[in-house]
């Protein structure tokens, strides 16, 4: 019987520790100031700056890209992911007015493509530093059985520092605020999987397709990569209270702009003041899904909402934020008028 | 055209919240004074205690169980793997000397399996509570497409805290330093595509064999969890300086030991005060590996290696770890004796 070895067994170190080489280098270029260089071969370090904070606290989130990851591969197209990962974890420390310290990234594979995991790295490095954050470290585990030639998943973490004393106070919303909103680009990661089976399964779209209303293709349209809102909400932070906010994601515009309420308030949307993009109503149109549906499952073009006072929301004139709601008294619930 | 909802799209958002709920509260029994109770929504909160601290770091670290889940998978036996994915990332944080805040995971499935993800979370849970930090947040993902019904992947993230002013410092390790080390409680979570290949496809066992050497079926020997060392490091930092240390992954123990090592140095291991477990034996003969491979992939015994002064090795008399080696003039490498 032939000598078995690690490698036999499906698992290349020695290809590994190259990818690890390059992707080490991708990372350093995102590294701030409160990277500690020598670090640990082990954990990554960090020194955060606790100047001026009355009462320091971390915010920490873990997410993943969902079925976004299959239209890449079937696209072959990996650069936005990376940045979809960076976005759906900094932007949910956001609504708790933190800024983001540090990021990590699990790759895992069936067998590992270097290429294209390189790209969805350098797409990950390109997003912390809009991000304002440092790619800390991460793991890529190859794992032959578990996942499919080809196929991979990527799941993100990322930690923010903010001060206590200041974070939002949801229960201060009120009848008569205003609510501000950041444009989405697009889909971002969530509901690719009613978009999935509406365009391509019932509409019998190619990914490949240019589409005219659309303005590229189906895929590429798709892949357009998250917002990454991070310096947009912490300038509004400085320009007054921000009550509370929302990412939209999971559960949608309706979902999540729902949660923004108090009891007795309902949020009234006006529809003129943003456009929806196209992408939405060909998933409509090709899914027959209604309005109330999409809704529940997609941003709508909007991925992002604050409240602030009518005094803040007139000291954000000019910032990227524009004025798409208010508060009015009536049972929870929202209107698109 | 039927009308096309998210849950037609293999999305069942209430399911998936029934699921979170659960796994809300077995969290919640980790949280420890830290975790800021209203948190948000969004992300989780926690309010480090820096007391003390002349120069508060977070070390952080990010890893998976490998496919080890293949074989808790076709055993139907999920329990041990939360432990494992929680000891692979905290025992990460010690060789920094870092204590554990907070950990997240991170768990993606084909289709929700309700009963083995909350037990995967029962034994993060359980786990987190060992190495004394909270479980603070998480994300479940249901991938349809991506995974094969009854697949899934656990990735996990853990946040330490430790002083600057008293990180460890490895180019202190000198000729003449002793190496204690902690035993494992079998393969942990690394090398088992090796394992694999070498009992279930070479060696033609089954995990449900009983094996008279293992006391116990080849399957529950496999999957015994990943020692969890937060305590016993943390306890031996306070005896003394720890120079350097080492968690025994990926590398094995050859490949582990000998990056504590400074130029000049070598590392004379005496393997007659370990136990060597008899899975590794077994893993040896089924797969016909050779010694020289087992120890560049598997921990051999031993899950942690510290090295200190023959002083604080003194004092270490009566705690959990014990005298496996010592520093000698050499060329960089290994000799067991």
């Amino acid at each position: 019987m032939s000598k078995l070895s690690y490698k036999d067994a499906g698992v290349d170190i020695a290809g590994a520790d190259a990818f690890v080489k390059n992707v080490a280098a991708l990372a350093k270029a995102t590294h701030t100031s409160g990277v500690v260089p020598q670090g640990s071969e082990y954990a990554g370090l960090f020194r955060p700056s606790l100047q001026g904070l009355r009462d320091p606290m971390l915010a920490a989130t873990c997410d993943g890209v969902g079925t976004k990851l299959m239209i890449a591969r079937d696209c072959q197209s990996y650069r936005g992911l990376g940045q979809d990962l960076v976005g759906m974890n900094v932007n949910d420390l956001l609504p708790s007015g933190a800024q983001p310290l540090f990021f990590l990234d699990y790759i895992a594979t069936g067998k590992l493509d270097p290429e294209a995991m390189q790209s969805v790295v350098a797409g990950i490095a390109d997003a912390c530093r809009l991000a304002g954050c440092a790619l800390l470290g991460g793991e890529t585990a190859e794992m032959p059985g578990v996942y499919a030639p080809g196929d991979f998943d990527l799941a993100g973490f990322a930690v923010g520092l903010v001060d206590g004393a200041r974070l939002p106070d949801p229960k201060s919303v009120a009848v008569g605020d205003v609510v501000l909103a950041l444009p989405s680009t697009g889909v971002h990661s969530n509901g690719l999987s009613l978009a999935r089976k509406a365009l391509l399964e019932r509409g019998k779209l190619r990914l490949d397709a240019h589409i005219e209303t659309l303005g590229g293709t189906l895929g590429e349209t798709l892949l357009v990569p998250t917002a990454i809102y991070v310096r947009e909400v912490l300038a509004l932070h400085t320009l007054g209270a921000v009550k509370a906010s929302a990412h939209i994601t999971g559960g949608g515009i309706t979902g999540r702009a729902t949660r923004l309420l108090q009891a007795g308030q309902r949020l009234r949307m006006a529809q003129k003041t943003y456009d929806i993009p196209p992408i939405f109503e060909l998933i409509a149109k090709s899914g027959n899904v209604d309005m109330e549906e999409m809704r529940r499952t997609f941003n709508m073009g909007l991925g992002f909402l604050a409240v602030v006072s009518p005094e803040t929301a007139q000291r954000c004139q000019g910032s990227a934020f524009f004025q798409v709601g208010s508060i009015v008294a009536g049972d929870t619930g929202i209107d698109f008028v």
